[in-house]
């Protein structure tokens, strides 16, 4: 039973094996899909150099596309005893159709497969996380403009500082994820670029076409040289776990602010009572276990780098076997990372704001600054302005007027929530989401 | 249904639960054990303080004990629609004895409860850990005796330096793994002090003894401060995983010595082709995964001390949901250090040591120290002998000597490994295991 | 002129030479007092093994205890173009003693130099870590005491939950010290054992005394195995940063808190004027930046390990350069931890506590469980009580009774601050300060 | 003396104002110049919306002209007691000027001064990397067609694999660095964006005129929000950080790769004397510290983002005292990397290449896949030929034909080594340098 392809005569310690192995199989079938669109690119190559049959290559193809559909259903499954999806896919082909399954290793090495493999993995999950971003900018941008005259204390130090309002509260966190784009789209383009025909991280004596795999599956270019394609295992996976970790200090941030907003201490926003959780011993709890939850999760995502960092710091050029384990905390990110994104804008949509909260007199000295800048207007040098104001406020004599004038761009009065989405629109048009997917379709045609 | 101890009139909507109770049935089997544990210590205090009767808490033990049972044999489940180990244990008991199950859960809150199951747990854990690194340590003191005289290249900057043998590399990583059990044994003290008593992190104004649960489930002592009792969720968790971080440093360490000196441009030691894996097209290849997936692994666990750290930092005191993630990255972390544990103590035990390794000539300038001693000991001082020395080996006159003599402590020819023996057993005798297994054997007679 | 002690005959680049000594004279400095005194337990046992003239070692003693002194005023310089102070004090002494001053470097190695010269670094270092978290911690436990039953909100979730102290909050810290102490006893185990006599990390064939050096310096042991003791340069650091990083991580705990605390939505504590900064446009604030910087430096401080761990991982056996980049984050790190835990003294000694805070009828809520234990002490069970307080509470009709009654320990009203003292003072009692610093005052009559 | 722009009638602690000012005075120092070009900027728009008259804008441009000056020369000094760089321009312009000197700060807060200077300084020092980074490239891609012929040993786990060449090694890290440039590119893009204007985090009510600052700063466009202005502290830095921490970690791969092949183990590549260091007991060392001391530095700079996520993770919204602590480390972490890179761009120029590595028979078996493959195109099924070559080595009946012949992009014959160059130089267009550059030009004129 062929199910280890590089099996030698001798038979591995059956310890060994389970502990090489590990989630292997349990990754890989987050990888199915892609390893089979790979395969199929791979072939139709090898055909064109004449490594392949044409007969050879349709009844291969023809083959795949039916566990492509497997994958897709989520019925491909990878037998216990076979090491990975690469083994099972030659083992299913080679059970319908015989020796010609094996062919379309040739001019592959599993390092430059599974490189292909996670890439188109990452470059389609990259785009998922893109949408639910811009799903939860468009939420913050909307709110934003719904509640852009509700007032909000603004805090430094967390003291009492500035008026603040829920239109630059919303807006602030939909132009934090803009920039994170900015973070994901540099992944991406790190990310689209191809590693097949770099097998083992040295090339191979065939004369392989690697424009012509780089055309088929739709990526920007190709990892040129073969050691760097290599070289870019663990370092595409930090690149885009940077990426992740930005939008997550994003929605922690929104997610730490929502849960002080909700204290009673401030009372800002309110969640409804079917998104609390209660207590079991305090009856009066309504929790916003929902955001410290995404808070944590985002805060774990950040660590991701990290912990791929110490996996692969200081190992030297050429594939390790270390690099294995990387995949088992990055496949996992991306459904976590969705997940809190999505929940986050769930409870965005739904959060309710509270339009009362400057009527509180603990709020007052937020309007300190307005009467500096009125004196200012008036012709007085600032510093004395502030000098002025400020014995009025030790004497306890101050009293504010609370009317607001903020015009300029990206004030309260003035948000400039369309330049922002201009801004995020921008970005977003700089990937090419389009050519990808063309690119898979034809090959699945 | 009373499924979720803390159930208001209104019902949570579907999603939200979902995603609040994420992995916790998964993470929470684990844990039941110590529920159990946790729950008889405690209504046997309840008892004893007048809370309950002598016969509920008698049919009480029964059905705990009965539940224990089923945990240790695997076969406690947490059923779909309970939240958690807590609310699990109480159904059970409700279901068998009615109204009477529910008063386990007086003058405790689920924040105390989940405090004393981990620390349980950790306990427990710890304990398996030190045991799987004595059986390593054992391996390695006799492996370094048994090649005691096997002379090995000792390197500075990687390049030739001086002599060494294989009695110094395995006893370099059995005293390491010595001082990794410091480690280990402050996280126990740490961990080792009953949190119980504490409820929602303020205590309670129940009559609780919390004296008496900390004997009978053979704690240290407690933590005394019920606000620092909360605390402590989070804090220990993140002081054992530093302990682990540290025995996994120095298993990466010893794995990333085994990979180097496998390679062929080393050859120092070697595996059984049974503990190799091959290459899918290089047909020579013996490849030392399991010493690369060792490596790997205990690198990624030394980021584990970070991820609580970046769930923790910045919260102030008091419960925070957030806590609850940091279960699925440390409940798991000892079963992985524990298998590369074990992995390594089979690889030592079985590697094959090279014994000519010094008959190589580019290993010769290794012994020009010793020619540098030899003439200082003539009577020449330090620093003239070496550029002498040193000079002839500019010249290419340099000729070895290589018989060698260093009987210092701790050096080639006196190992000291009896005194790095005692040096561990006087760490371990200061673990109270015994202590800790009578007291979980009473509770359970 | 022969300033570097590994000197061959071409000179090195002066740009080359420039980066690799790098910030070395800068934090040698900080090293100067612990090299002296480890070359006079060196030379007293070469002395000893007859290596060194009783009259050589005399004059080498005199000499090295005026350079002592130098270091101790502060008056010990690395010139320019000597590379360490190693060379540097090497220097000193055959500029006044001629050739003999070459012979303390018979039998080492700058490897074992400086490892011994970090650890007796660190242990005095640990020491005043200690005694200035012994301060923080008595002045913690008096403010708890004196503050015994002013009232706190507690929190869950930042929700309003159950009534705490400030004698509970700042006892909890104090207690928090006491356990972070345990980590600094493991850290000072594992740097009070003696690595002189490693040489390069492989030994030497001198016949060196390594107990003789071992009692002189009054370590606990030695490392026994020269690999070992070489392979804990790294190790050695990451451990004690780890113990600093659990001190940092109470100190930023009680810094958050009590910046929250400073709120003008919490109001619980206030800091005098003089302790408070303002802003450049709001006239009306007093900020907490004490709290901030003490919270931000104590929260890099937390980094400090994996720091260490990304230069160190993945090396392996044997010294390498890198391993001097620790010294300049691991010197620095004791006195900037240090400042911020005398700065928490000051405040925690200064800081003025809100009496009245409990009268404000947002907190009515933190008596429900006082309610629901009432009903449950009366006979109703638990879960019943909870319902019935949890309908009141729903329906607006809940009125709090403030009196509360926890007595158990650890509790409001019993804290426990004695057993709290008498833990840390068991801690404190394990490390052998006395005994180092009898050996260092032998060392130097 | 009007030293602290935002003095209270109340004096400051001594010991809390030397805590707080911290080593603000030492890091300010490098944003004096950018600090005067925002004033010249900000004092402009000042003027066009009338709150400044056309000859106070003239006087105050022309003095700071005079302290740019300064600043270039290094002769701007921060006076004792003076407490930031902000509070010494406007001093020195008060001193100059009198009370117009005062009218620089209307409009504006420290919050976004600093904002402003951090990011100036960090676009100047990012078009500075990228220009050493651009220069090591250069060097890389010419060794690597200088040497393309020279074969290697390709490893993977570190055994011998596969041939590889110098060219391929050279070229696959210049590839690596312009991947790398991508991150710079968003750093960048990010950076890039005008903070002015936001004050303290909400604005202001003087009729400020954004885009004009924006304008005159050649800025992409500005941080629209106000409030997203303020949460870009440290997200810029993170953001920056991890950009460099990708350069960092491809030249410490170089530098590790680089040590191990000077190993007499390897002995691939070697330094001149003159750039190495020696030992101070083994008179045969010539060490690569240079490589070991540029690996270790960038394996620390690796964990700089970390170390800023630590410091900013779960604040909420707002500015906090705590962002200051980051200049500390985020200032100097420019310079140590560009000196890393330019040591490494000097030690790739002067590296010696070994021409005759292949000629040692323990490579022969890189050959190996050749001969699999040379089976395969003459008809052979991959997984059969794969066997019989396999089988040969295990007898000992392999013989290498060491004639290769790879020829597909990116392969040992065919380095596309132009279009690395083409896919650095498309990301090189991508940096506005030049509007930057005419924009400051145009201020200081």
């Amino acid at each position: 039973m062929a199910t280890k392809l590089w099996e030698k005569s001798t038979q591995v310690n059956a310890r060994i094996e389970a502990f090489t192995v590990g989630r292997d199989r349990e990754m890989d079938v987050f990888l199915a899909k892609y390893d089979v669109l790979g395969s199929m690119a791979h072939i139709r190559m090898l055909e064109s150099v004449g490594l392949l049959q044409a007969d050879e290559l349709k009844s291969l193809l023809d083959e795949l596309k039916n566990i492509y559909k497997l994958a897709e259903t989520g019925a491909f499954v990878i037998e216990a005893g076979v090491e990975d999806v690469h083994s099972q896919v030659e083992l299913i082909l080679t059970r319908k159709l015989g020796d010609v399954g094996k062919k379309i290793h040739s001019g592959r090495s599993r390092n430059d497969q599974v490189l292909l493999d996670l890439k188109l993995f990452a470059r389609a999950e990259i785009q998922k996380t893109v949408s639910s971003v811009s799903d939860l900018f468009e939420v913050l941008i909307s709110q934003s403009n719904r509640y852009k005259d509700v007032l909000l204390p603004g805090y430094t130090h967390l003291q009492v500082a500035m008026p603040s309002s829920f239109g630059l509260w919303f807006g602030a966190y939909a132009e934090s994820l803009a920039d994170d784009l900015q973070l994901l789209l540099s992944a991406w383009k790190i990310t689209n670029r191809n590693p097949l025909g770099s097998a083992a991280g040295y090339g191979s004596s065939f004369p392989l076409n690697r424009q012509l795999t780089t055309d088929l599956l739709g990526f920007d270019s190709m990892n040129f040289n073969v050691v760097y394609a290599q070289m870019g295992r663990g370092k595409m996976e930090r690149t885009v776990a940077n990426a992740l970790a930005s939008v997550a200090a994003t929605i922690a941030k929104l997610a730490f602010d929502a849960c002080m907003f909700t204290s009673q201490n401030f009372g800002f926003i309110s969640l409804p009572d079917e998104f609390t959780t209660g207590s079991s011993i305090m009856p009066h709890k309504k929790n916003p276990d929902v955001f410290e939850l995404t808070r944590a999760k985002c805060n774990k995502l950040q660590s991701l780098p990290q912990q791929i960092m110490m996996i692969t710091n200081n190992l030297p050029s050429g594939y390790f076997r270390d690099l294995q384990i990387i995949k088992e905390i990055f496949v996992p990110a991306f459904a976590e990372l969705t997940d809190c994104i999505e929940m986050t804008t769930m409870m965005m949509s739904e959060v309710k704001v509270n339009t009362e909260i400057l009527d509180d007199t603990r709020y007052d000295y937020l309007f300190s600054v307005e009467e500096v800048n009125r004196l200012t207007l008036s012709g007085m040098p600032f510093r004395d302005a502030y000098k002025q104001v400020g014995l009025k406020i030790e004497e306890g004599n101050f009293h504010p007027n609370k009317s607001i004038n903020h015009t300029h761009q990206g004030s309260i009065g003035n948000l400039f929530n369309d330049e922002i989405s201009n801004y995020k629109n921008s970005i977003l048009s700089e990937f090419c989401f389009e050519k990808v997917k063309d690119a898979e379709r034809n090959l699945l045609l």
